[in-house]
């Protein structure tokens, strides 16, 4: 198994992040590998919102809750009240992940988020993919970020891939069996 | 740049390839690092189905087609009339991607299509994601497949993960400018 593999294979997502920025170098390597995720008709419709201003991200975690709130309220309003305060796990540095919409859109903008948090794993990096960025971009708050960046196409949000460094050791998971099949 | 970043930065995709099988111990290993793809609650809901069976590539590439003219011919009958017999471009092994529905299968199903191509790269095979997975697996035919291989959850196609070596040298890209935003 080789160094790549290897990476793809022993990836885990972290949820207690150090309260430390990465640099803008590693930021910068990162970003270059989920620029060249592969897109359906090589559209490259995503685009990548690079977040380590310490307010910035701060709103951005406010607003991913709000979110969360909202959505669990309908179906299970303790676990909504109970929602933590920062969904991003402390972590003070974010690529939000936004795509074009198009025929393909939700999974080119996955590939490129898979890509983002394989390269900062392969760097000694910990990150997680952290949902509901259609939700806070369809927002007001969220659609005025957008329009302040000068992102007029219409765009849905895909995934915030928070990246730093862990704060506790990342639990071990199973591979569930009866995942692979042959034809 | 470290090897991974530089693999998950450098691949492309495949648009012809040798009529040549890869081994099983290749499949084996790219499967291993589709299998470690992250997923939404750790819900591993993504399924892989490995083809290396000629005549069932085949039926998998004529369902495909067939599942291209029928879209196509709503908005280009041109188009549906000229699509390539074998859209899986030549390649003989194949994997499925099929995701157990839920809140985030398609995003997931995607972690698992990008995990396999970029292990493959690593590894020195070509790949391709091929779309209509979706549609193929919703007809008919695609539904005795699974009922054959006796997958009986709610499941819906992701992508056909085509590998091989290529036929012919892999076109340049360029990367599209204005797609990284600062915040």
């Amino acid at each position: 198994m080789n160094e790549t593999v290897k990476n793809l294979t022993e990836r885990k997502s972290c949820a207690a992040f150090k309260p430390e920025h990465i640099s803008r170098e590693e930021i910068d390597e990162i970003v270059a590998a989920g620029l060249n995720a592969p897109s359906g008709m090589n559209a490259q419709g995503a685009l990548l919102i690079v977040v380590q201003d310490d307010e910035a991200v701060a709103e951005l975690s406010e607003l991913n809750a709000k979110a969360a709130r909202e959505m669990l309220s309908k179906v299970n309003p303790a676990a909504a009240a109970g929602f933590p305060a920062d969904p991003f796990y402390g972590a003070k540095d974010v690529i939000a992940v936004v795509a074009k919409k198009g025929a393909t859109h939700i999974y080119d903008g996955s590939l490129v988020m898979g890509n983002l948090m394989n390269a900062a794993w392969s760097m000694g990096i910990d990150s997680r993919w952290i949902h509901r960025a259609k939700e806070v971009f369809e927002s007001e708050k969220g659609k005025e970020i957008l329009a302040k960046l000068g992102i007029n196409d219409e765009v849905e949000g895909i995934g915030f891939c928070v990246l730093g460094h862990a704060a506790k050791e990342k639990p071990k998971t199973e591979i569930k069996p009866n995942r692979v099949f042959y034809l």
